[in-house]
């Protein structure tokens, strides 16, 4: 009776233990999240091109277009090489349109880890902005990321982020990183 | 004096563990309404109706309602069966006036739990959504979601979901769920 | 060998303690945040004055401001005594322009824990209003928080709070707090 009763707290202390490891990681990919966003909102873009993997997968591709399985998107890279370059076309297309941008990440699911660490997660995204001859914020783009994370020496690094957005026409700055 | 130091650290123990069950609690919530949010901007209906009690309240109330006491509503459901209904009627609009939607749920407050398993909590709200005509995303419903969870074979559902939006007027699609 | 494993196992162990922690702490921070934002969305002016210690620093500076290192700002307030002041005057402006905040707070970053329990840390907000004559909702201000908390009798007080807000053109009715 009483070995039945161990087993039972032990049963349930192994439950607690496994949701508090699922809150870690979830708190872990807020975390990541949280400082992508504040690197891309403070124009760090060589901090913004270290959070991603050598051979990262970074996609900007429309709701429709994703639906319908169209890779076709405003950003395409498929390595970090590839990214760098992008942060660098925005470094110079931003001088001619002064600009502040604001990210707010919600919504967070991490979805689950693989045998070999990758880690799977959605979040949904509003990047509001404000450009310097306007005196209102507005609603740039809306819409998920679809995340593959893995982890290098420790730290999360996006293997994969696809950005897809939910606006349908698009303004000729929405090829910033997002 | 060792007891007594034994007896605090029990009680910093005890004090941690407790934090630990809110912030598990908070978390699980947190998720459900992630969850919740998902099933609508994927227009997957029949899993949110599923998210629901047998006998759950669900109301899209304005704030000036509310605050008054008034029970009138946007949308007024006394159960599940009401509310499949309405997710019916939603599908058969929406076909008129195709649109994206996107959620973002932040400002969570768990308030507390009462000895049934009754679950009182707060969510703040934004429904953003996008026209397929549109080009840009728009704020559709800003408030609050006033919520009773249950627990029904160890999984948290909806007994009642208050949504309490803060726009006095409202256009002719706004009776969606939220 | 087993001492070994067992000091791995000991190690891991308060790597995970600390992990849990630096999440408890976070989970803190947002909880008084989620207070904070129902305080004023609610117009609690009274609670939101008590959210400060008595030597709080509370300021709303342009982020163009902040950037420059200028501390001209649409609200600084040194103390307790003027935050109050400045909660009144709020009171009786808002009799002119009857409207609904909602505050969405995000993108939490904890940075730190000094000696003196000091607590640093900042988040991304949202400010949506509806004006009681308008039907929509509008981004009424979009900034960050930088913030230092302190513990008084066990819970979180602002000892500062820098409302940094990215518009660069305001309205008459943005020096509300925020």
């Amino acid at each position: 009776m009483v070995t039945a009763v161990a087993r039972e707290a032990t049963t349930a202390d192994a439950a607690r233990a496994s949701h508090i490891d699922a809150m870690l990681l979830h708190y872990e990919v807020e975390t990541f999240n949280t400082r992508y966003a504040a690197a891309l909102d403070e124009q760090r873009l060589n901090d913004w091109v270290e959070m991603f993997t050598d051979d990262a997968l970074y996609v900007v591709v429309s709701r429709e277009n994703f639906d319908r399985g169209l890779p076709a998107g405003l950003i395409y890279c498929e390595n970090k090489g590839m990214i760098r370059d992008r942060a660098f076309a925005l470094k110079e297309t931003t001088m001619f349109a002064p600009r502040y941008l604001r990210h707010l990440i919600g919504n967070l699911a991490v979805l689950g880890q693989d045998a070999h660490g990758s880690i799977k997660a959605t979040a949904n995204y509003v990047l509001m902005q404000v450009l310097f001859d306007r005196a209102d914020a507005k609603l740039h783009q809306v819409g998920v990321y679809r995340d593959v994370f893995r982890r290098e020496s420790g730290h999360l690094k996006l293997a994969e982020r696809r950005c897809i957005y939910d606006s349908l026409l698009i303004d000729n700055a929405m090829c910033l990183p997002v």
